[in-house]
């Protein structure tokens, strides 16, 4: 049957639409430049036959996935450079954002065993080698004639960076320096494509000389051989086995049985280790903070699109798919226009839309930041961490719950591999405990937040984030005059992290005077602090939500400005419903004013419900990004979930080999 | 290394546990002849190689686990009827139960494709065949001379049965039926064993005859032949494809294209169509209620199971895992004394106690109900069936969330796929949609609810489960004066329900006087509606867990008593910090109150973190049944891990093929 035709349910969404769908593009994209960027690279990805699977890789093993995902990314590294120097656009910069372009869940769902080599090993190089350590390998990496990635968490340790085990001992005999893994937890162990991809790896481990450790160093290690890709002696190196997602990008183990190196290959732009085994210290190590942030401000904005790429799918599906009647004499309805269809659906489009918004946001105090940094000024720094911290563990746990929830409501179809929610969940899951794992996180921005609130009750000046603690700190509690309105809810976000902020500090303090040393005052607090420091970051997401759409809106259409607003709207009042405790403890919020919020909460439902399809469309997510049978464009559904069906290679013969084999020995055993 | 010793860490908790383990286990199985008899299974399974995989199955292709888990089945089904047979057990029912102890997640964990031939296949038969087709297909069917499955479900139609478009059409020139798929979506999509497994079919359709469609009803259909296994002509079959899980089960398609079979086909215990076409109404369509609430039944209780078992890979791995200093001073601390940690795990093992407790709750009412049933009462199974609902809800999503909580709390290593967390989790979360969608049942439940405050208001007599309803209809609001006991919480619950039952009434009666159709009214009303569903079903939970403890701790030892008052006060409090705002809300509860009753759900972590690890070994899961690298007896995590790995195929040579294809050519070509 040949899908030609758009369904006419979606259709008839889309003649519904309220406003321009591209002035809605230009904004969410960010202009017009990033907008003909962003179609010229999906419309050369699309064309290219070759990075493309002939049969859908998850009818593949283990092994025939790795196989796949290495020929697709050295084809289209391959491929892209061409294109690059043919446009004379080719700089590493370029390359690593047009590759990114396609990464996650377009081409190379399943990720790419070569991306670390452009986003870990080469930054590492650059910003931890020496003038002549980046002379020497620098080009070499660019050009690909070697491959490395960055070799940091071990078996038995991650967050903990102090507890690396892993050694690497000055040897002044030879002047070399010895790699060793004195356990088994000591095994480097996740990497990506460390198992067969990579020759060449940057370690980080314990650095001893002159009988003394000097804390975890970077250190250059070939780990095959150039010619032969064999392992290089004195290593045990391999795949980690299968995992829920990323199942192309090759994560390893490697295990050093006091494996040699040339003390030059010690990355020394930073600390530095001598001839004679002096340790000369690193001036200062501020500078890493920023790249932290920096991967934090990419995630964000990352789960932003993988959340709306499955709202995308669940609101494409849900106009098409019709189920059980409403009012008994008529058919069965599109099952987005069951209420509790919409409850599910439309706050995660709107919470995505909030979540890109707070990455922009994050994106501007960073590069202030950096800008403060390179002249000498440090002082947002640590502001800029807590404030990261805790956005990453937001955006990445309510993407995560956004996207089972898309998941879910599509039913049983959502299951099948080919709707692709799986793709999307298990790179946000993943997020949740790389770069930092959300409770550690949360921890951290709590650390700051009680810091800043003992500054308040010094009367010390904080930082912009914190601001609005002061004017909490050691005033006596009065509860917020409740309204509805945007700004006063985002203030009751406000209101309600200082006062469990101070509940906090005052049980550290209770808990200290008890005897506890402060840290295990603060452990014994966790579960409280944790839950304060995701308030924080609520109430920043929805002010630069709230902030951005704001400024928006006074270039903005009139037809657009009304959408952004209840997107707005709608994000606030969802994210309100959920600390309706705290807002009766905080606020003068009364039984009647709850039961006006949720009519409020519902009405923003049913004003974004005719929009609901022209809102995701507007995300621009072409068919091959979102790879979903059930979110495709032309919303047929049904046809598509055969035809990946047909993929199937249990689909190629009409009998499988198991009927000779067992079945029917069974069926005529007369058991 | 050689796997021989405990863990140190583990040998420690272990020592620590304050009461008889044995007793505990013998509680939690149901008795000591259960208990012997569970371990004479898991003996059985695990002493049997062919049984076991030679490489783990997530390495391997879609095509290859359906092979692998053929494989097994037959194996399985084979050597299972003789032992039963040397024992003089067998009977059908013996043997699925022996077959069904190891489903799930222990020796085919990706689900066997001969399950339903079993479970649905051979009931159906029995419940819905006649005298005359049980005696031509029974024997048979038991025999395993032919293999079945049960087809309900089409490609566009789930949950609202009458909107099946299968139909079944006498024919009274040959007296024979046609079946056809008019439409795509009206081809039968997900029953499991379809696809490539079974010869025939129990197939739902639309009953025509004489020019009158009678609705749904089943049929008997063959879909291969029994000597070559080819697809019979007429019909479309095949694999619908890859899925999150259940990877072996071989769900399948089914088209029908003109495809006659003999009158005599139609199941007729119940319905029956006569020679000339006449169709005879069934005299009561109430007993297949009963089969439903059954299902759920065992749903909650294998809920219970998964989440278990998920808290008993989690406390183990949390035992052994040492993470981050508390006091800087001191060595890193096993990650189970971060009261994060506690926070997350302590409560799961509480839950799957109070789901299971829950479970054999319902597991009675639903025998009551039954002998009623037998007896001509009718009148508890609407009660029983709204209560089920709601309870397969609260089970699979608080499984599902419980398990992916386990999961996370075991950070980078719970991603991978030998710590197994997945199996357990796309069980968990296929029951969210699989025997009545979530959404649909809650709002099943909130018709009933509806209707009994209705009664309540009519001064009617209620039924067990909503008699607190009738404490709160029409009476003047008043809160309910809070304390933190158990029972007080318990009624805050009923209080919470009863309230918010109330004003979702009021918002349909509301709705009506504007002029929406009562069916709209509900509809608009859905968010408030599944909420209060929800709640009703969480009460149910915690007083079944209270009830059924209390009633053991009647003869438990001191020791044990203690442990599960704990257990119970831990659920108890969880849950009520869940709904803070309703408990301002309707009781009493004030700030200090609140305080006090954080510092009690503290205070329950701490009593319980001691025994954490004797109460997961206590359930007495063997290792195979964990199937986790992260949660083995002997808590050998890392060994384990390295283990798994080592079976990639991946690790099977040192050079993967690729090198020479494609990364060489890459490295060689100064891109």
């Amino acid at each position: 049957m040949p899908v030609d035709v758009v369904n006419k349910d979606l259709q008839h969404e889309r003649s519904k639409c309220t406003f321009n769908q591209e002035e809605f593009t230009l904004w969410w994209v960010g202009g017009q430049d990033k907008l003909d960027e962003k179609r010229f690279t999906e419309n050369y990805y699309v064309s290219q036959p070759e990075f493309h699977d002939t049969t859908p890789l998850h009818y593949a093993s283990h092994q025939e996935i790795y196989e796949q995902t290495v020929r697709k990314a050295t084809v289209i590294f391959t491929k892209v450079k061409k294109l690059l120097q043919e446009q004379e656009k080719y700089d590493a910069k370029n390359y690593v954002n047009f590759l990114d372009s396609l990464l996650g869940t377009g081409v190379i769902k399943e990720g790419s065993p070569l991306r670390l080599h452009f986003v870990m090993f080469i930054p590492a190089i650059v910003g931890q080698g020496s003038a002549e350590q980046q002379a020497k390998w620098l080009d070499k990496a660019l050009n690909c004639e070697i491959l490395g990635t960055y070799a940091q968490t071990e078996l038995g340790h991650g967050t903990f960076l102090r507890g690396l085990e892993t050694t690497a001992t000055f040897d002044e005999t030879t002047d070399e320096i010895i790699l060793n893994s004195p356990t088994l937890t000591a095994y480097k162990w996740w990497p990506g494509a460390l198992a067969q991809t990579v020759n060449h790896c940057i370690v980080m481990a314990q650095l001893y000389s002159n009988g003394k450790c000097h804390g975890v160093h970077a250190f250059m290690v070939q780990v095959r051989d150039e010619d032969t890709h064999m392992p290089l002696p004195g290593l045990e190196i391999g795949d980690i086995g299968h995992k829920m997602g990323f199942k192309g990008v090759n994560n390893g183990y490697l295990g050093f049985k006091k494996y040699r190196i040339p003390r030059a290959n010690m990355l020394m732009r930073n600390a530095q280790l001598l001839r004679d085994g002096t340790y000369v210290k690193p001036v200062s190590s501020v500078l890493t903070y920023g790249t932290m942030v920096f991967v934090r401000v990419i995630i964000v904005s990352g789960m932003a699109h993988n959340l709306a790429k499955s709202a995308t799918i669940a609101v494409r599906y849900s106009s098409v798919r019709r189920q059980s009647v409403i009012n008994p004499d008529q058919p069965e309805v599109q099952i987005i226009d069951h209420i509790t269809q919409q409850g599910k659906l439309l706050p995660q489009i709107a919470k995505a839309i909030a979540l890109k918004l707070t990455a922009d946001n994050l994106w501007q105090m960073y590069q202030e930041t950096t800008s403060d940094l390179n002249s000498g000024k440090l002082d947002r720094l640590p502001e800029l961490h807590a404030i990261a911290c805790c956005l990453k563990v937001v955006s990445t746990s309510d993407a995560a719950s956004g996207i089972e929830m898309c998941r879910l409501a599509c039913g049983g179809h959502g299951y099948l591999s080919c709707a692709n929610f799986m793709s999307f969940y298990t790179v946000a899951t993943a997020a949740s405990t790389y770069e930092g794992e959300n409770t550690v996180l949360l921890l951290q921005t709590a650390r700051y937040l009680i810091k800043m609130w003992n500054h308040a009750l010094k009367g010390k000046q904080l930082m912009q984030t914190v601001q609005y603690l002061a004017e909490f700190a050691g005033k006596s509690t009065k509860r917020l005059p409740w309204s509805d309105s945007i700004p006063v809810i985002i203030s009751a976000f406000q209101v309600i992290t200082a006062n469990r902020l101070n509940h906090a500090n005052a049980r550290i303090e209770q808990r200290k005077r008890k005897g506890f040393t402060p840290e295990e005052a603060t452990n014994l607090t966790g579960l409280e602090l944790i839950r304060v420091a995701e308030l924080h970051g609520r109430g920043f997401v929805l002010q630069s939500a709230y902030e951005m759409i704001e400024t928006a809106c006074q270039t903005a259409s009139p037809e657009l400005t009304r959408v952004l607003r209840e997107l707005c709207q709608l994000v606030v009042f969802d994210e309100a419903l959920k600390v309706v405790g705290d807002l009766m403890r905080f606020t003068t919020m009364s039984e009647r004013d709850l039961a006006k919020l949720q009519q409020k909460y519902e009405a923003s439902l049913a004003a974004i419900r005719p929009n609901a399809v022209g809102i995701v469309d507007a995300f621009d997510y072409p068919d091959y990004v979102l790879g979903s049978a059930l979110g495709a464009f032309d919303g047929n559904v049904y046809q598509r979930l055969l035809d990946d069906a047909m993929r199937s290679p249990l689909n190629q013969e009409p009998v499988n080999k198991t009927f000779e084999l067992y079945l029917k020995p069974l069926m005529r055993a007369k058991l």
